[in-house]
Order: structure tokens, then C-alpha cells, then sequence
């Protein structure tokens, strides 16, 4: 008999019908044995009026007849005529699947990373989290955007960064690259025009914050043939917007599960856009001093002055001082055309116009310090003929966090790893 | 003026547009220059009435009027009116950019990577390579699938593997991942039942083929509820044939560019599935002597007889010895559950179904002469429940080669690393 998935399950009176899944709860009632079978799409009621004597968690295969049941979820429950043991679950779980996972702590949520993601509302953030990733790229692919995978090994840590994790490669030392930067460039400037990339990308700070992984995945997108910043502010509000109405579309239930709602497509067209300086004066004239940094609070304070005077809690910042940002990044005068954005009192997201030509990308390398002589690689894509380009950058995990409103970044991770952690 | 793609032109009389890409070619005629514009999108001629003296791959933007013309590539050509220069190019290209890139070694196409890939030719492997990753995805959703990012950095080199790469992780050493085996393995248990993964997977080995990487993106498949490794193979053909109608429909060009055909759906239905043992029997026929292992010379050999017998140039070989295959191989008496494809005459995917039973699992780690303890992260799967799976991977830059036919896999990596190349 094949396998019917809960939520296909349409008829409610007398049909056989056979389902397969993990024990996820049992409850006796007088002789009657009641056991939730859950599967990827749903939980089932099962009556069974032989105790089976099986623990929670273990994988069976169950045939019977659907009864119309009031009490049960989706007002059927299947009264159970034989089943098949899959895989028995060895007794006494460490942590509860079955449970409101809000009361684990995180250290029990990863420390037992197996057993966390079975809780259907753990499991929920990853559905949802492979959704952000189909429409990013949908949305993209629709503007002609070419995907592009680079290399996550690079030969020298010289692009500017420190906090580079160090490989052992044969019979040298090689680097775990921080950003696609180098190559998302080299492709506009190899005629692509437009790419985007979702990777890997690793930073080896030892901050333990409830914002930071050492390893995240990155969804980065870089653009030629742009004349300002602002293009690119456009396209980062547009692509945010589809995948939150996909996500809207798709996981409404998941949405729910978690409380959640997103801003609709004319909040997202209301995004305010301040510069650094003007977000220094709002912080401060809120928080009734001065501030000099952007630091978490301001964030916080922004993204909430956002949402009483935009309707929105995102905020784009731009002109960022130029000792603020990369050297690849294009000046102007003392500023540069760069900017982030904060959702929900988050950066989310960091991008900036790039620096096109040669001499002045070679002389900003000076300025700041670097060997021009140790980037040739990275120089050779300016020397024969770039476009005017720029891009930014998405960190799925702090997307996903703000979405869902989790309080730490590590329950948007499958495997997340900190200073701690590198298992399982 | 609003800027026009040069595959978007469709007016030949008179029309002023406006058009932005790289002197891809330049001829003198007479008093006359005929400039060829490239785009992301195709080659336009321009007609200059003053030579504008620019270097080879310089990006301009030029505005004009479009002419009929017999000898120019779509039959229409633009009288330039004016230009603006975006970037100059250096003189003396090291390679060139407009010229057949097969004449160029393999090492000159490496060394010269932020050029070569400007070679339209070249660029199309990975335009090619991005409809690959789409439609890879766009038929695993369509099946329910859910789409994963997992750690590539592993706390332990325990999953039965040699070749790992060494990484400094603050204070100890973790390893880059050969695969998402565990963590694909995990998420069927954790209850998505189907799952797929796009990522890196690194290989420490020292061989200098044209077939192998150190860094490659992996094509990650595990599904649940399965009976048999059959399904697998089946699952794995009607992925293959999707992506080979997508690639027929959007890049018809670039197959035809490359003098590439594809096997059609019949063909593909048509893939012979036999044991390694018949495989080994069918090779040493052919050869007219004896071999013992299925090496690139047998693989070949393979595919040849396949294209013989049954119309199509590939071939599954599955029931591989114990020995040959990995501990979480489920086994079949001396052999196993578990199957290659072989495609043009190369392994371009491995799967296999797994051991979903714990104790059957410790006694194999124990066969393998591992040690159970180390892998208790692995184990814990296991332990709770997990259903009768299994699963298969792609390497994206094999596929890509065997599809156009090109004789390096490095020629299928943008960046490719290998024991001596780590950059660009």
C-alpha cells in the first residue's frame, strides 16, 4: 500500500490508508493507546487498542482505517489495523522532542543539535530558511543574474581582512575567505555583469555574541553597468521584498508558529535612507547624548525610529565614513558610497559602489596601509577595463533570525559553530 | 537614454540606442573603424568615422544609430554618434580575449584566469553551470525537498576518511568537510525526510588528474522511506534528464557552441543498471584480458558498451564489494547497496543506501576498524530513531565537463585549486 503524507490526507470516514513516521507522543486512555505519528508534513492521531509498547522517536510504518474525530488535530484520526517498526529509538530521550522548545535552553538546543531539530518548531526555521534561499535566487535569476560558486580557499590573507582561518593545503598555508569579494568583482568585470553567489564564508573573531558565527552563509549579489549607490539600495529593498512575499505565500504557517509577520511591499518601499551622520544625530538626540559609533543599541534605537516615522523597522545607512569600510570601496570626499541595512534592529546586510579604476583602487590600497604588489591577482581585473560596479551582501542566518524573531543567531544554523563549538 | 542589451536589439532602421560593454575586436578599413561591442548578452558592430584609439577590452557606453548591414553578427550595425569611455584597458592583453580559447593550454587559461574568462566561449561553461544549479533545485522542490547549508568544518577526521585538510580553529585543529554525509544523513533523521545540499567538499589528495579537484561543489541528495538503492538510481536518472531538457531549452547556444548533444528522455530511461561484478566481466571481454578494478580505462570502456547496447552513454554499476564502499554502506551479503554512474565515460555520482540501524552501524565502524566512540555525534542519529534512507551526490564541475565536453575539469571550476594552484 503506498505511503499517504499527513497533510495529504482528504477523506475522513472508513478509507485505508497507510503512514509512516516518528512516534511523537503517547497517551493511554482506559485500554485505548493514542499515539501522535509525525511526518515532514504533519501529525497524525493514531488509536491503537493494543498497547505497542514502543518509546518515543522510533519509526514506524502504520496501515488502518480514518475515523472523523473532533479531538483529534485536522478532525481525523486513523485507527491502527497493523504497523511495521522501522527503527526502534532507544528509551529516555535527553531532550524532549515533543516539548515547547522555547524552554530549552541554547546550550541544550545545540549540545543535542540531533534531537532539537526533530521538534517541528526547530525544524520550521530550516523549511522556511530553504524558502529564503529558492526565491533570492528565483528573484535574481529573474534580473538576468548569473550564479556563480568561487573558491573558498585563497592563496593570501591580504584583501584588507584580519580574522582569516588558516588551512593546512599540502605543503603551505592557505586561507578561509571572509566574502566572494575578489570574485563576484572579477565575474562583472569578466562579463557576467551581474552574479550572485550563496556560500560559505568565515570570520575568526572570537566575539560570543548573540549576532555572530564564525562560519555563516552568505548571499551575495554584485552588479556592473550601476551609476550610484542608490541602484543598489533599490535592488536590495526589491529582492527582500520578493522573498518576503514568498515566504508570506509559502510559510504563513510558520509565520504563525513563531508570531511572526513581515513588512508588506509598501512598507518596503518606505524604507527610509539617512546618511551615517544623520544617523548619529537621531541616536543621539533619542537616547539624550552623544554617540559616535553605531553600536548595538543605535541600531536598535534606529530601527525603532524607523517604525514610529517610516512605518517600517528598516533603515538603510549610507555614506559611511570612509576609514569605516573596505578599501575597495568607492569614495566620496570623505565618505564613500556604501551603506547597511538594519532590520529590526539588526545590520542584515552591507554593500557599497566599488571602486572601477586602477589608479584610484591602487592608491586607496596605499592609503590604507596595504601592499598593492601582493593583490596582482586582485589588480589585474581593474587593469583591463572594469565597469562602474558595486554589490552588497545578505547573511542568511541574521536574515532568518530577524524573520522569525529568534533571540540568538545560532538557532538560525543547522550546525552553527562559535569559539566553543565545532560538533556535531 | 535608457541602456540596450545587444541580444534585446530588434529595430535595424534608424533607431538611436544606446549600448555599454567591452572593444571586444577592432578593424581599420579605409578611413572607417569597425569596433565589436560585447555585452553579457552578445557582440554588436559599431561603425566609427574616427578611429577613437582605444585598447583592447576598454568598457564604453555608445550612443547611435542602427543600420541594416549584410556582414555584421544579427544582420545590423551601429553608426556610433558619440562615446564615453568607463574604463580604459591596459595595451597588450597577456592572452587574448577575442581569439578561440582552445588553443590556449590549460595552464595559460588558468594563470591568465581574470582574462580568459572574458573569452565568451570560456564564459558560457558557466552560464551553462548556473542553469545546472537551477534546475538541480527547481526538481528536488518539485519532489519536496528541502534545500540545506551545513558546517564545513568538522570537529573530527573520524568519518572513516584519510585526505582531509587541516584548519587552525583558534585554539585546535578541525577539518574541512569531504562531504555532508553526516549532516544530510542527520536531516532525514531529524524529520525532513528529503533534503538536498549545494556546497564545497574538499579533498586532500595529491593526484594531478584531469577528473579531480581538491575543492569542488557537491550536488548532495538523501531521501527517506526508501526500500531499496533502485530508487535511488531511478530518482537520479529523473534528475539528471531534467537538467539535461533544461540545459537543452535555455542553453541550446552554448551546446551548440561546444558541438555538445545531450542523451533525450528516452535514452536516459534506457540507462543499463549492472553489478560491479558484471561491470568487471563486460570490461575484461571487451579489453580481451582480465582486470580486477573498475580504473578510468574500464569506466571508459563501460560507457562505450553502454552506447553499443542501449542507445546511451551511460551506465550504473551498483552491488560494489563491501571493502569498496564507505561503513555507512548498507550491506548486501559481500556486496553492498550501493551504486556509481558512470557518464561519457567518467564517474560523475556515487550513492548508496545507508545503514539506518544502530547497532548493524557500530559493528560495521568496528569491521571498518573505527572506533564507535569517536563518532558518538554520528551515532546519536541513529540511536533515536532514524528511518531506512539513502542518498547519492553529483560533482557539479564533472557534470559540467561531460556535458560540453571539455578535457580538463579544471576548465569546469572558475577558480579551480589544485595541489600547486591557489589563486587567482
Amino acid at each position: 500500500m503506498e505511503r499517504t503524507l499527513i497533510r495529504d490526507i482528504r477523506e475522513k470516514d472508513d478509507t485505508r490508508i497507510s503512514c509512516s513516521g516518528w512516534v511523537h507522543r503517547i497517551r493511554k486512555l482506559g485500554g485505548i493507546t493514542f499515539l501522535l505519528l509525525r511526518d515532514r508534513s504533519g501529525i497524525l492521531q493514531t488509536v491503537w487498542s493494543e498497547e505497542p509498547g514502543l518509546n518515543l522517536e522510533s519509526v514506524i510504518q502504520v496501515r488502518g482505517r480514518l475515523k472523523p474525530s473532533e479531538k483529534a488535530p485536522g478532525g481525523v484520526e486513523l485507527q491502527v489495523e497493523d504497523y511495521k517498526l522501522l527503527a526502534a529509538a532507544a528509551p529516555n530521550l535527553p531532550v524532549a522532542v515533543n516539548q515547547d522548545p522555547t524552554k530549552l535552553s541554547i546550550e541544550a538546543l545545540l549540545d543535542y543539535r540531533m534531537l532539537s531539530l526533530r521538534n517541528p518548531k526547530i525544524r520550521s526555521i530550516f523549511s522556511l530558511q530553504s524558502e529564503i534561499l529558492r526565491s533570492f535566487a528565483e528573484y535574481l535569476r529573474s534580473l538576468d543574474f548569473t550564479e556563480i560558486k568561487s573558491s573558498k580557499l585563497i592563496g593570501s590573507g591580504s584583501e584588507g581582512g584580519t580574522g582569516l582561518f588558516e588551512v593546512d593545503y599540502f605543503d603551505r598555508k592557505v586561507f578561509l575567505a571572509q566574502s566572494p569579494q575578489l570574485y563576484k568583482q572579477a565575474m562583472v568585470a569578466a562579463g557576467m555583469e551581474r552574479v550572485f553567489e550563496i556560500g560559505a564564508a568565515y570570520r575568526a573573531e572570537k566575539h560570543e555574541t548573540p549576532r555572530h558565527l564564525n562560519e555563516y552563509v552568505s548571499l551575495d549579489i554584485e552588479m556592473g553597468f550601476i551609476e550610484s549607490d542608490q541602484e543598489l539600495m533599490d535592488l536590495e529593498a526589491e529582492i527582500l521584498n520578493y522573498i518576503f512575499e514568498q515566504v508570506r505565500r509559502k510559510n504563513a504557517d510558520i509565520l504563525e508558529l513563531w508570531d511572526s509577520s513581515l513588512p508588506d511591499p509598501e512598507a518596503m518601499r518606505k524604507i527610509p535612507r539617512i546618511s551615517y551622520d544623520e544617523a548619529r544625530d537621531i541616536i543621539s538626540t533619542r537616547l539624550g547624548r552623544r554617540i559616535f559609533e553605531l553600536n548595538p543599541e543605535g541600531e536598535r534605537e534606529l530601527c525603532q525610529w524607523a517604525a514610529e516615522n517610516a512605518g517600517v523597522e528598516a533603515v538603510f545607512v549610507h555614506s559611511y565614513p570612509r576609514k569605516k569600510r573596505p578599501f575597495y570601496t568607492y569614495p566620496d570626499g570623505r565618505h564613500t558610497m556604501s551603506f547597511d541595512l538594519l532590520f529590526r534592529g539588526l545590520e542584515i546586510s552591507s554593500g557599497s559602489r566599488r571602486i572601477h579604476d586602477h589608479d584610484l583602487l591602487v592608491e586607496n590600497i596605499r592609503r590604507f596601509g596595504l601592499d598593492p604588489e601582493e593583490m596582482e591577482d586582485y589588480l589585474q581585473v581593474f587593469r583591463y577595463g572594469c565597469p562602474p560596479h558595486g554589490g552588497f551582501a545578505f547573511g542568511l542566518e541574521r536574515l532568518t533570525q530577524k524573520i522569525l524573531g529568534l533571540s540568538n543567531i545560532k538557532e538560525a544554523s543547522l550546525f552553527p559553530r562559535d569559539r566553543k563549538r565545532v560538533s556535531p
